[in-house]
């Protein structure tokens, strides 16, 4: 393990197709402390790139404001830390867009895998996945926002990581926990 | 592992004494989503209790509002989820009265350990915290704000948890995404 790795797991974090608490599609609004917390969880880890996805325009225009902020204004100056971290988030229309960008910037097509709070059809064990990135090839984890991604998102995928379980039966984390502990397990030594 | 278990892990998060960017002894203020996400991991692998510790009364009244919202306002309706998860929420002032409460309520005094982005001295292993766990050792886990907690409070430990590390070198998770890996790492499967 290098002493500044980066590795071939890509995240993307999708605001639609996404369901609500009453499994309705919607579009969701993204969270600032989305943006950072999994930046920096993906930083720590060596992920190559995190994709904020969403198709309103006044989103991209809000998260763009938000990035100029840590990568040119004075944030990156006041937490250079932050800026590294932030380095690394892209944003962009919808999924296939990011898949689009892997193809051209890697000439592979990423391995698909989704994450959910509930048992899917697919699924790959951690260890196996761990293993894909160890081979380097590159893997493209799509993690949900509000209660989390559509049907069609789930069916398309290649793959599906287990629930995040913690042996009581509840599974309400925030999708910021759920991508730190997934990273870990995917990464950590 | 029962349906539904409640480990004897005790999680405090600190506001008070905790280090500024410049290493001074600061007090820090509550953040909204420290209380819910730190709460909804605890819930999600079977934490006792999850006690928010600041010493001042206009951050209690806050987090008290806060709380009734959840637990018997609106929110306990809307979404009984985060009630369940919110209900494990203590407020006190100090450490010491973390301390003192758990002495009486457990019969014991708990094992204190500090967590850090930094190596400590007197570390212990994952594994071994983990196996104190196992056999229902009370463990209270303190989780600084801010740029972590004062050095009195690394002293006065009984161990320190190694930092996360993700074999790049950069440590600046946010403590939500800490105290995430930390709870997989020490109750997951």
């Amino acid at each position: 393990m290098s002493a500044d790795r980066t590795t071939t797991l890509y995240l993307a974090l999708v605001h639609y197709p996404v369901v609500n608490k009453n499994r309705q599609v919607i579009g969701s609004a993204v969270t600032n402390l989305d943006i950072h917390d999994i930046a920096r969880v993906g930083r720590t880890y060596g992920v190559a790139k995190y994709f904020i996805v969403s198709p309103y325009q006044d989103q991209h225009t809000l998260v763009t404001e938000l990035l100029d902020h840590w990568l040119q204004g004075h944030g990156a100056r006041y937490n250079p830390a932050r800026k590294s971290a932030l380095e690394r988030v892209q944003l962009e229309w919808d999924i296939e867009a990011v898949i689009t960008r892997l193809q051209q910037e890697t000439g592979k097509t990423p391995m698909v895998v989704v994450t959910s709070a509930h048992s899917q059809d697919n699924t790959i064990a951690f260890s196996s996945l761990r293993q894909k990135l160890d081979q380097s090839e590159p893997v493209l984890l799509l993690f949900g926002t509000a209660h989390g991604l559509a049907p069609e998102i789930m069916q398309k995928a290649d793959y599906s990581l287990p629930p995040i379980l913690g042996g009581t039966g509840y599974n309400h984390l925030s999708v910021r926990s759920a991508a730190a502990i997934i990273l870990d397990r995917l990464l950590g030594s």
